[in-house]
């Protein structure tokens, strides 16, 4: 039996003083049932992403704990970096890996984002699976304004924030809970150095240009010099890894290219791995339990 | 950081009474450290295969604790069954999964000779890659005889026991320990109902008709009524499930046959499914730890 997992990803406004972000992390730290996996911080951004699983219940207290921290410590007024971002807490995605429904996520993120105005006053959105109307379901659409434009933004009834008052935290703005699929980052290199074939397919491979759904995807030269189809998977159970491998490998034949190699960016789900096996191997009643190692998850 | 990981699966000589196969495999529920995962038993063969992991320490100590109820409840002189056997604790195979070299599970299933000789007064033949010579490299070589052959077969020099007298306990009889490589059990279906096709394709791929290497392999009807490639890979790391695929797509390619579908039995490493998606998918540079769940493995 696995037990219901989730991911949660908190992105905080601090890239740079080391005991600030080490105090945030250290919440998840001592969070009962919540595992920390990833601190990264970047400089230029002046923002720090926390990777964490856990039940529901243990990343629910985990992020809450965090954002309290950050709250305390965070001072959007004198906040200066490159990347957009509405408050001290700026976005915290949800994301079901197993034994976990994406209601049960959204759920989950609604609890979140009222416990977040009841006990530190921040104003909250909601975003992706959990938005409440189609024009919040884009996180750069909410962004758009950033901490600097928050009083004005908020003060027109469109914009009103769906947990708490129309007025920004003094110091930590507002932040955006949501839920959302796992993302996988994905390239594929291709037999050629011409990446105009990679922007080619990139455009016929993705949603936007009317290909597979749940695709994003653009041509770009990877370090080696070879033209690559980047992709992000949004929603992997929809469209596979295997499937999108296909549809590139069927574009790139029309220009005599091939597949050379591909790679996976960071971090990948167990389930979207045992896809590819049974893709690849047409497996018949391949059961996640039969893995030895999923058998040993906490 | 994944923790060193190791299978054991021992045999006992006890398929019905199910109070004595409940008390052997409590032994392991009991040792800190190992996680069982699975009690199978057989009536007919009289028999029960219990499953559990650990590290090597936790392993062995569950192992010896198991072994030590099995020989206080199991009497050989009385015991039939259907499956050939040696002893109430009939063969103990180590099974380094990861983390840890096949080396250190020799070792390992060395030391845990020892202790059954030294601590319940069973002689041990180390079998498998803790085989002390050839002709011990295989288990049914040192089952030939069974039980009731036991003290004719000891007092051959040829079959001294690796560690102890060459007299059974008078009524748990001998012990085989070793260490081997994870087993895969892997079925392809083919586009057919002729056995002999399968028959054909097994008698090319497997090793022992000079094809792939670690590889047993034989034709039989699936329940579906197909023509099935029956398989087990001994050793995944040095040919791979889908190397095994690709050989028996090429061969019944001969016969204008094709895959339908295969199937996994039982349990499958994780690695063992991470090297199907790198050999699908062209993946370079993927680690086992870009898999979230297997950061997660207590």
């Amino acid at each position: 039996m696995s037990h219901p997992l989730v991911e949660c990803i908190p992105n905080f406004s601090e890239g740079r003083r080391q005991d600030v972000i080490a105090a945030i992390a250290d919440e998840v730290r001592r969070t009962s049932g919540a595992r920390l996996l990833d601190v990264q911080a970047d400089g230029s951004h002046n923002r720090c992403v926390i990777t964490f699983v856990g039940s529901l219940t243990a990343v629910k207290a985990a992020a809450l704990g965090a954002a309290r921290r950050a709250v305390e410590l965070i001072n959007m007024t004198t906040h200066r970096g490159e990347h957009p971002r509405l408050g001290a807490v700026d976005v915290i995605p949800l994301v079901p890996i197993s034994g976990v429904t994406m209601d049960e996520c959204v759920t989950a993120a609604r609890d979140l984002g009222r416990q977040l105005w009841e006990s530190l006053r921040v104003p909250v959105y909601f975003y992706a699976e959990a938005a409440t109307r189609p024009q919040r379901r884009w996180l750069p659409d909410i962004r758009a304004g950033e901490y600097e434009g928050l009083v004005q933004k908020m003060a027109d009834p469109s914009w009103a924030p769906d947990v708490g008052a129309p007025t920004p935290h003094p110091t930590a703005g507002a932040t955006v809970v949501g839920a959302r699929r796992p993302l996988i980052a994905y390239n594929i290199n291709l037999t050629t150095t011409d990446v105009e074939v990679a922007k080619t397919i990139a455009r016929t491979v993705r949603e936007r240009g009317g290909g597979l759904m749940h695709v994003q995807a653009m041509g770009v030269v990877s370090e080696s010099g070879r033209a690559q189809v980047s992709m992000n998977l949004l929603d992997y159970a929809a469209t596979s890894l295997a499937r999108a491998v296909e549809v590139v490998r069927t574009e790139a034949a029309r220009y005599a290219v091939e597949i050379e190699d591909s790679e996976v960016v960071g971090i990948i789900p167990l389930d979207a791995v045992a896809d590819v096996a049974r893709a690849c191997l047409r497996l018949k009643n391949f059961r996640r339990e039969q893995i030895l190692e999923a058998r040993l998850i906490e």
